[in-house]
């Protein structure tokens, strides 16, 4: 890292293996069983967890619950207004997105011990400014632990759903230079872009690595993992922390 | 009024007359050239305007602007998770908002001030409690306020396009009593629903009374209207010391 | 009135509060339970009422009917061809104007009377010269009143299910003017629209005055009101001679 | 014929090879260049003809005209309430008629007399009572007659467009017997339906026919054909005559 | 037919009365139920049977089965590329098609023999070249008697459910001449274009005759059924020997 | 890899690093540009290249080409009939495949050497049995370099725009044990799925792997590049060769 630290800053002052400042506001919809607005510097994402008493019907009768997520954009979230996903085709990257959230939140959850209920998970940007998804991931794990402790409050719950704890970040390579957690401006200058998804004990869930010019190299994955792998622990410390 | 301060409170303690808690938090996402967000009491609404250099094409070439407004609500803004407007059918609803949104909203703007450039009015409710489309229109002339502001200081425009300030507020009979702002409790058990939009001179932009048991009397009428004018009076002092 | 009668007649020879020639033709497609061809001036609506011996599913079992509404343009009404509502999204202007008709109408009947079953009103233009939600409602009361004497006489229903009349009317203010139930070319040219829904007590079931230009003052208010009013009577005159 | 006409009644008292009463209403809609409330029994038809000065982009510049044809249903034609087609999918039977339509019609318009205009073909059922389609183009030929001697006399077209009087019939075996002009109740039981369209000399425009049950031999092909051409013929004196 | 032997050559060679060389390749796909890849000179289509072992609810409970049929062409199937039917719209040709399809086969099945299940028959076009819809047919005939095997086998049902044979085929008047089995440049060009389907006694399951310029006389009829009468018997040749 | 190949063999006899045999069919349907059938065992897709002498408009006038890409699914190609894409929704594992494909050519062009004309890969699965997005990604290679060369023969390009080769594959740990190429069996008892994407230099276009239950290990991921990079040097091996 030694020489990524000495390197020239970043176009916002960072380190290549700094994160952006990131909170996490709890309870922003107190009615919900759990919602987070998160900020990763300037991208802030309101993250909502809703319970439903019941599962799709090709679940019903098994006694296991679902956890089902989807990702939206406000109008007004980026510089130039983004419209709405009225048209009836959700747009590709949007369905991407929203997989992503969902196939990595569901390895978090036991899905036995969550009972015959569904989580739904919203997340929405309130404002975008690069790394929505993992922004998303990682606040949604906070509302998903909120949610926890309230059904287990109410005695919907006996034992934790939780099984592990999950954050997600972005590395990629811009400018010849592999960085942590990119913004909107280093979005569109990467030549490689690498979304990681790991649980607390340190194995991956989700590694999704895409060459935007040309291709990358078995060193230039290695750097990436490496940067992501310490952002992530950073993240879980400051999900503890929220 | 003194007959209606006198009676009992109503389930909130607010008397007949009385606005809830409101409050105006400008630029909330500072990209935007207007962004409020407009608090009554627990309804919260992200009011944004993005300005778009060009006019429809139906539009062109006549040296006016246009003001447009959709309206949505987050999934998680009910207690009952509300499922997104993604099937391409908007609900009738939602529809009926935004069109009175932007209706009201036009009578403000005096379209050749504001030059061939189109005005996106965006109001997305984080927290449903009753009167949402009001809080609309009138977080939404805060937030055209700043973007007129933000428009002239970068010259973009000579003089302001706003000829008048926009106030809109709700009235209701409930239990057989006439009512200011009615929140969610209220609106559901409301004989008769009114919503007011009224100009800086007194004058109005829209009336629209439903009975939604029965019907109501002139003397119901006269009752809501004095109710509303008080309210957007109030309503006009506030959103000038916003 | 007395002004008004004396002022200056309309570009098609009316006074100010006087309606068009308004006819009812009954039966218009003898196989249903009621239809009648509304016609006012040259305004032509075709209010047909179907009836459904069951109710929305999460109606059932409460002993109780439903009434709906949907509303229509020809392709050929319009000078201009209307194209079809067939892309998936219904226009906003019609949704608006079906939601108005159902909510009126519903005020008329008395669900637990009618028993489960649904009232589908339809309200189709075949000629339309402004003023068709008005039509629209007018006739369907009518086309009610049938079905409710079809199904009494079939037994399906014991006592009435229509519970008061209901008619409509358009008042405006054209060229500075207060003006009873404008046609297209008035309706294009008002500064101020208005419609309300009458019962036959004399109370309001629907007010909804729009601003088309700049507002409406008080004054203006309780011109269109008792305008508006006379018409119903007017009107209701006329649905009883039918 | 003998055979037939000694043969028992049809349902209606019908012979094997008569017509049920036709007629056509000119200028239903007298805003339209051609409109016709084409009766068939007690189906009934609004056949207009909308004209739009332009054609559709990839036809542009070629110096000739177009017609284009929709078929609907209103909601109360049927005896069971028929939905609207607002779903975005039109079903397949209306897809086909409409499709039906406007092939025919275009045979009897020449496209470069019309000149660089559409002409729009609307045929809306009123009333169903078996042969919608036949009835929509039979009567929209008059319409489209009316149109022309519209246009011509506005001096828009030099020369007449249409080239040929189009008529249409149906046919069908019910009961083993082959009859013409079937209504909804012999429809519902025919073995074999058939649907002619034929030109003025004589010549076919369209045959379609349909085994509803098993198959049919040559016998049956040569009586349809020699109904259908026999009910044209009439219809041709009717259109004339209308 | 001398006549038209003796006359000159098509534009690939063959007679007037001649097919394209027509081959099936059965078991196409071999886990399913039956699949055939039929070939009328280049145009190549894949006709599928899946069995579903229960029929649409409306159905149920009756003993009976149901055949169902879809129609599709790949995007690279025409010499410019195809856009795919995602729009949510199917374009009018192909629900022509895939309802004649269905309609025609149906004639063939014993839908009381098939017992409760479902025959979805998918023609899907890989490469066309005229006459895909007589080539999904006949083929699909071919696939539908390999699944009949296949349940019989299975002793999923007792008799065979076929009950005649079904085979396909175009006829046309190119350049003033009758002639059998169109190819695509042939059709582009036909005066006159008609679809035959029969069944193995020689009678007619469909006729579609559809005038492309003017009209066609009887004797065009006639010339073109004795064409497609001689194209199917050699057709039903061709699938038996399968 | 010794440990693997001296393992227990996979259900259909494989070793751990084993494909599946993988063929090229070449100008499947000849009318095409490129068309290539590819088969990796019982998966079989059709990978074709349309060209279009123009692009999207918001590329035009740059002198740059474009590459984008459609995924489908014939019905009959799952053993449980798969419906089509036709509600106007496409799923949204068929959106994250053909963005995968499209992304991964695009690597591999050089849009400028292009010129201003458009490639249209569509990838239609006949048979389905895991690995169909690799197996249409490497199959549109071999289509696209065949279309290279007749673009070039037909002198619409002077150099060629394929910079690299390029090709997929998948691998997982099944039963705890890393293979590759896993087929439908495999594919759903696999833990984790991964899907890489190379160029003929080595690098990387795309990793993506998902766990499916639970998480994988720094060891678990070594060894899936390990057998991914194997797989990929037979398959450039293969394309070659074709």
């Amino acid at each position: 890292m030694t020489r990524r630290k000495a390197g020239k800053r970043r176009h916002d002052g960072r380190g290549a293996a700094e994160l952006r400042p990131v909170t996490f506001q709890r309870d922003y919809l107190p009615h919900l069983a759990g919602s987070v607005l998160a900020s990763f510097g300037r991208t802030r994402v309101l993250c909502t967890v809703c319970v439903e008493e019941s599962v799709p019907g090709w679940m019903a009768g098994r006694g296991e619950g679902w956890l089902t997520s989807e990702y939206g954009m406000l109008p007004g979230s980026t510089d130039r207004r983004k419209p709405r996903d009225r048209s009836g085709k959700v747009d590709g990257r949007t369905v991407e997105i929203q997989r992503l959230i969902g196939r990595a939140l569901r390895q978090a959850v036991d899905l036995r011990a969550l009972g015959e209920r569904t989580l739904w998970i919203d997340c929405d940007v309130l404002q975008a400014d690069g790394g929505t998804r993992t922004a998303s991931i990682t606040g949604a794990w906070v509302a998903l632990r909120d949610a926890q402790a309230r059904l287990k409050k109410a005695r919907k719950i006996r034992k934790p759903f939780l099984r592990t704890q999950i954050a997600a970040v972005s590395a990629g390579v811009v400018d010849g230079r592999p960085v942590l957690d990119l913004d909107y401006v280093e979005d569109s200058n990467a030549g490689t872009d690498m979304n990681l998804v790991m649980t607390g004990e340190g194995n991956f869930v989700e590694i999704q690595g895409s060459a935007e010019r040309g291709a990358f190299s078995d060193a230039d994955l290695a750097s990436l993992l490496a940067l992501g792998r310490g952002g992530i622990a950073e993240l879980f410390r400051l999900q503890r922390d929220a």
